[in-house]
């Protein structure tokens, strides 16, 4: 079989399954107060060049948004996000169960720009609306797009400039930083708030929420107990990010997964597969008959969306573990299709 | 150093840790739906001698209160607790944040009570005050005393009475059944909704949450996910969950763990220990006179709380990897300070 | 002036404030349980031929439409309305603040359709998104459009079908019986629930909320006291609907404005003012260059909105107290404006 | 009939009624913009020696103490009260509605002292609690205490000194200022927020929220929409408070209520009934066997509260409309039970 599914559909790579494997030892500190949780902090401070920064490890990437989005946001204060965005479609509610709405804005492409927001933020001037305060973009989107260091720069000038907060939801931002212009030492500069997405870059679990904005630090250990999102055993959380950050691994399954993603999308071209979105990160969405998806699903596993009576959008997520024969064997199989 | 600290203090136990490794190929389905949940599942439902409940893993104990208690609660509706209970003084206001006021009610030893909550019930019969609909009650207690059959079911039956739901805490459940004369397999019929906690007895993380009213398990997935508490890749709970219920694992543990604070308790009562309470499982609770605690900290890791002046109550916790060397070990460093 | 503002800018009719005026003895009892709101919500029950509704009177329209839509919504529970709705655009998120999501259908006058509901439906049918539970429209719209008893038949049949609650927003509902082919007898046939608004139609202050759905009725006054919404001196609100519904005094308001509407569209069509909505209620929207606004706003009162660069859609509001020289003085100074 | 019922059963005073007549005219501009609120709030600023205050009308007491509670709090915040508080247990849970936690502290007679306070900090050091933001406390109390000028200063000396607002819930306000040595000019020095209320002090409706404290006031009014209390025609509340506050008639009305409780307590001493609190304000407690309390309802409204198998707390009531038969019909009453 052929694995595009998703990119956390295996355990974890052996290098951090071997540091989790150290901690066999009993009297360990509970709650992230752990060594393991501080040297991986130290690691990703390191990368990140800068020291003031707080590090939370979270179990997953909606609580991760949820802590992130609204720990400091007042009952009358909104979040601004574009319509396609993770937090929209497929969380449940989570920000507005927490009491805040989500106002939209249409893109054709999963980014939000300086010039979107700018003209959005038109519509929040009297007091039949909420007070936008937060906005939220993601690294790599939900179509598989990347910002460029550039555009996310414009976008935080904007934030800065109207007193908002500039959140990037990092599940997959091992990938955008190797399919974009931006260097990990430039996160804390374009962004108040962003995380670093274990789960979907060879951990078990565990997101690295980083906060850059003073602000945002006040009391997040409190509101992350109250929404249960404080792992007992944190030591496991820790001893996975180590492994991830001590020696630059996290940087490398992002690299291998995009890389494979490259390769993919050459082939695809080659025989003039439709792409529904440009293919820019390990996220491939390409169009295809109804028909003819049944006999690719027999040795291809990969998600369907919908897109017309006729045709479905495919996506194919490649990962670090993701290996050349699969992908002849999916281009194979595509191309048996055409004849 | 004797390790008395929690019972969450090692990765896990060592089965555990070799149905986990398991998971190594990719491939796997998320979310929970994958087969090591599901045989996971089977086996549990097998010991409650129950097919009919829903069962969901999640990632601690916190998040598993917020579930089981808020997801079928409306607005006006209250939760009644001990006022020693883990949600009122050891989870940052995590039911108020969802909105629900928690009504107290006073004990001496930490368990609700048949008349005690009828006593208290009197208290909601205008529209001044929130109306109840779930009590909680944890098994074992904060304070580390446990219920019988008889005093849960005398509490549920109130709670049939009322149109009250039930939940049962059971992040120490495994202690809690070896300490109790309540069998697994009575569970079921004592409440309408409990927690198997695995973080506390052998597991690296999870709860199983068990839902046995119908009236619960509407879309509570829907919710899961609202609260960013589907774990990704559920299948490693889900192996987790099978080593410990496959065959009986869980229950071992918990035994093992409350014969060690039988042990301990035996050897404390002979040197004439004063017991802040009963030591009937596998938290057990002193009181010392101040001046002694440093000494004692040497070579024993235990929780300090609050007392009087002149005196603590130490808490010492027994688990599966507590050995007779740390008991005696405890022992001895006690005798040195009483001469 | 011509006063076309809006439909709340006096104190009250003389009968509303007649009545209010006969309260002034001491002793009334408090919180809605006098005898004023008892004979108010006698009268109600008679006109809607219905006995057995809930009645309860509530200040203002937000807080009728924050206690209808959330009173009996469980978390993950979410509200479908069109994107021009009142709750979505003028109510800063008060819907959202209580936890639930409002899911948009897009609309081209305001108004919802069985095909349009039945579409949207679609949509949740996984765990990733909100359970739809509630359907929110209002009679007239804030396009000032109408629907008819078939039309909200239709969707109510939806609602039944797929166990959705469909609430009516009646903040002008007085208008509304009047526009369309709907009687006040028959509002319990095509809803759960619905408010008769007063503060748009010649009281003070005041909706009256109608639950006709048992579920709903449940518990709804400790729902009230929560949100700070039950009027202390209810006899005061009780008077005002007594006032508007003894003798029918609610309708002929309602009809008194409407048939101004009719004469100033009539009036408005003969001189070929553009409509940007079809004037069939106490709303009229015309649109008109930026230039001419300035001098009109002279001598009439009304609201702008955006349109254009070059245009602004201005809304002129008829009341029961609006005269037929404010519309003659308004179609002159348009007149005017043409030459 | 004697009528000690509450402060809130009739119309309201003449002159309040008269000031709300003069807004007969339409024309008015809504949501509290007109000159009637305008005019009131110079008055009370001018009351207050205070031009910087925001002042603002709402509609009640339970929205008012949402609105300056809850405007404020980041979610891991709390509340800390008096366990006698109105918002504990006369508000139906509302401020945990709002997700924050009311932490209470036990009091002999409704009142929070600087001790009690300093005490009750102390267990809030951890992440396993709330963050406490706000203290509640009100003027008069629950049991008709009333705090003196240097008790409540005591007061906001602990909150300046641990970054905790302050506020005065002053539903009966005009009570307290002519029960206690605080001047109305003191209120912007010894608190951060407060209320004066209007329901049971002569008006029909409506309490004035008066936000002294900078931080307060940040888009106050969008959560006011947001919770559904803003009042559209806010011209008939703006035209009570300024009937109440133009010539000094609020504290009138409040010196009159009191001077009648002084009366009424002067002659229950005189024959010998046991208070149940020391009579300080307009509402008096007292106990009486529960079989005297029969005859008495006959000719006297009362509240009656629960105090033993044997006895009950009578609650009486005076207002600026008591006058002096009735206090002389109920001790002859009384005085007829003790032969």
């Amino acid at each position: 079989m052929n694995i595009f599914l998703n990119d956390y559909n295996d355990l974890c790579h052996e290098n951090v399954y071997q540091k989790v494997s150290e901690v066999q030892e009993k009297g360990n500190i509970g709650y992230g107060f752990d060594e393991y949780s501080e040297k991986a902090k130290r690691c990703i401070k390191r990368d990140l060049e800068n020291k003031d920064v707080q590090i939370e490890f979270l179990a997953g990437g909606t609580i991760a948004n949820i802590i992130a989005i609204s720990a400091n946001l007042l009952p009358y204060e909104g979040v601004i996000a574009a319509k396609s965005g993770h937090i929209v479609g497929h969380e449940t509610g989570s920000i507005e169960a927490t009491g805040h709405k989500v106002e939209l804005i249409e893109t054709s492409d999963g980014k939000l720009s300086k010039d979107l927001l700018l003209n959005r933020l038109k519509d929040f001037t009297d007091e039949y609306h909420i007070v936008p305060k937060l906005v939220y973009i993601s690294q790599t989107t939900e179509l598989g797009t990347v910002y460029s260091y550039e555009e996310i720069k414009e976008i935080y000038d904007v934030c800065l400039e109207y007193g908002l907060y500039l959140y990037i939801d990092g599940a997959r931002m091992a990938v955008g930083l190797a399919a974009s212009d931006i260097e990990v030492s430039d996160l804390c500069d374009i962004c108040d708030i962003f995380t670093l997405g274990g789960t979907k870059n060879g951990a078990m679990f565990g997101e690295a929420l980083v906060i850059v904005e003073e602000e945002l630090k006040h009391n997040l250990r409190n509101f992350m107990r109250q929404r249960g999102s404080v792992i007992a055993k944190g030591f496991i959380t820790g001893a996975q990010f180590l492994a991830l950050f001590e020696d630059g691994l996290y940087y490398e399954l992002g690299k291998k997964a995009n890389d494979m993603s490259i390769k993919l999308a050459e082939e695809l071209e080659k025989i003039n597969i439709k792409f529904n979105q440009e293919p820019v990160s390990n996220q491939i969405f390409i169009e295809m008959p109804i028909e003819k998806i049944k006999p690719l699903e027999e040795n291809n596993a990969f998600e369907i969306q919908p897109l017309s009576d006729s045709e479905k959008v495919l996506r194919f997520v490649t990962s670090y573990r993701t290996n050349e024969e699969e992908i002849n064997g999916l281009i194979s199989d595509l191309k048996a299709l055409e004849d």
